[in-house]
């Protein structure tokens, strides 16, 4: 088999870490795989680097912030030949200029457009365990560039897909994907399997795991991933198209979104165009909106309510509060104070009364429901941020119990 | 005119630091000059890298090495870019794969075969100040190298050669070079010029300002090096072909070495090929060898006395052992309570008795000569060690008194 092996920061972060990471490298080269290995940047290094930097220039350029943190991820694959060098494996680390990772020259959050299979293929054919930077990439002018949040992921997947892998296994701090937040949840069960599209909602809605950038690239190419624990040696949770379902679970998972406000623009007045000018607002001011909902209000009037995510929150206020008087609404309210709960299945689809049964747990919980969205795959309701807990216990309790 | 300003990793060690140097090259760039800044790795990055790898693998590939310790200089020049922006100078920083500087697969010490100019053309033709990783190439598979000792100076005249700067400013801590060490000589005193042999003699001979491989290289090129003060803003010591003697001095300066150790073969059969098979040995484990002197012994036997760097003496006398019976000599003395006293001058050429007056400085201050070398630019004894620091004052005030 041809295996990508993805770590991240905290597997790697110092020697003894290190060591225990090559053990899982060296077992599944020693049962005779190819093996590309991924690695992120040691524990805390990105944050240092980021520090000095700011230390010398509170807003230095992108350009050369990418220049800087790509040296993080270099130090760990040399460091990690070492710790493999010791163990007497055949082994060779690689930059992302090296492999030739080539991505738009957006730096910081840079998006891969070409990789060349060619080097890796070479150090394959060796025989070598090949360990490659992950997280950069270079521009059409070899400038270094960096890929962003859960860019080390979005390598592994890249590559995984470039070199047709059989499997791109990415290794976590967790056992695997769990049908709701195992250190919270009573009863929280490890998936065996998952379909792209409920872990795209699961990641969106909060659940850590994986990134959704590389979750939808395995989708986009069919590359099966598998999310395990870096520390215990266990199957983990498979990511891919097609799922059986061993048990007859309607849903694979409940998750919780704390970075979420409500924004309620109230008494926009009742002509066409007048939602179309609210979200355009958020639109040109880059705040993604999710759960929308419009009610009737008094005297000619909607209400247009719609979350944010939390951070965005003072910044879609501000921008709302300038087409104020364009737009003819009344006043705006904000509220930080809330969750989104979400249910994700893909059997949902199939199943009737999904939602009903979610409602159900809810109510004899005793948790109101601010907002509700349903998707093909999903429902989420909005609650206040103190029940969130409550709420995603006894909703699991109510599928899983 | 085109400057390449190169600066050490002590003059870049902190924030504060960095702050200093950028207002030298914004000073050099706002009188209208090119400039190209070459720099180290900060402080003591480099031997914090070689403690981490250490600890993961005490003898990690050299390869390896050079991909982890390649990082430090990255990150330099990232900071110093950074640090030119916040100044609000148009600034860019290359690596030394973007440069384009290709060595010999020789990792750890790897020489430059070629330099690509283009892109540092085409950063300077945008009238950007360019911040260049110095220690840094890649060889013909695109793999890492670094230079060895004094890299950083060998990429700063290697660039100002390729592209034809003007001069090379080495910035470092001391003002220049100086007629003897200013720290212990009193009367010492900093020379406008000297010639490129010159500085070679007083480089190899213990005078720790420029490497002998970026000296060599700016002869081959005819590069005009300027040794100067990161700290104080003066005019240093000029490194060029042709010096005009302001004053008529007979010698450039004085060093001191005590990295050295002498070592003495007794009782070697006076035969043809007997040296030739000392050295040979010599040559064959890689040790160098300075003074030799071959003294006549008793019964039909030589002795033969030569010098080594210090950190070689063991290995030289293990090696010798083991070819003893072979050459058939007697025993091996090592002597590592010695120093090497040298005066270096372009002029000893023409000048006579210049020999003469070292011998009569030593003479006055009672110190026993042990062996002596000569070449065209250079006399060299080698005394008792604790005997040293008073050898080269004596001989300073002889010349320069």
């Amino acid at each position: 088999m041809f295996i990508v092996q993805k770590f991240g920061g905290s597997s790697v972060a110092d020697a003894e870490k290190m060591r225990r990471v090559a053990g899982v490298i060296a077992d599944t080269y020693a049962e005779g795989h190819d093996v590309v290995v991924v690695l992120s940047a040691q524990g805390d290094t990105t944050d240092d680097l980021i520090e000095k930097a700011h230390e010398i220039n509170p807003r230095p350029s992108k350009r050369e912030m990418d220049v800087l943190l790509s040296t993080g991820e270099q130090q760990s694959v040399a460091l990690m030949a070492m710790t493999l060098e010791a163990m007497g494996l055949p082994v060779v680390s690689i930059t992302g200029w090296q492999v030739g990772i080539e991505t738009n020259a957006n730096y910081g959050s840079a998006r891969i457009m070409r990789i060349s299979s060619e080097r890796i293929r070479r150090e394959l054919d060796k025989r070598r365990i090949v360990v490659v930077a992950g997280f950069q990439g270079i521009d059409k002018n070899d400038d270094i560039t960096t890929l962003g949040r859960g860019g080390s992921d979005t390598t592994a997947v890249a590559l995984a897909a470039v070199l047709h892998a059989d499997k791109c296994q990415i290794y976590t701090d967790v056992e695997g994907v769990y049908t709701a937040d195992p250190r919270k949840v009573q009863g929280a069960r490890k998936l065996k399997e998952i379909t792209y599209d409920e872990m795209l909602e699961l990641a969106s809605l909060g659940a850590q795991v994986l990134h959704n950038r590389s979750v939808e690239m395995a989708k986009r190419y069919g590359v099966i991933i598998e999310v395990l624990s870096s520390y215990v040696r266990k199957p983990g949770t498979k990511v891919k198209e097609v799922v059986k379902k061993v048990e007859e679970m309607k849903i694979s998972g409940i998750a919780k979104d704390n970075n979420v406000a409500r924004i309620v623009v109230i008494g926009v007045p009742d002509e066409p165009g007048m939602a179309f000018r609210v979200f355009n607002t958020m639109a040109r001011a880059k705040i993604n909106v999710d759960i929308i909902l419009q009610s009737y209000g008094r005297e000619n009037t909607n209400d247009i309510s719609f979350t944010v995510p939390l951070a965005d929150a003072e910044a879609a206020e501000a921008v709302l509060d300038e087409v104020r008087e364009s737009i003819g609404f009344d006043h705006i309210n904000v509220d930080t104070n809330v969750s989104k709960v979400s249910i994700v299945g893909a059997g949902m689809m199939s199943a009737s009364g999904i939602a009903a049964l979610m409602f159900e747990a809810l109510y004899d919980a005793k948790i109101n429901i601010q907002m509700i969205s349903t998707s093909e795959i999903k429902v989420s309701v909005l609650i206040e941020k103190n029940h969130a807990d409550l709420a995603v216990q006894a909703i699991h309790n109510k599928f899983f119990g």
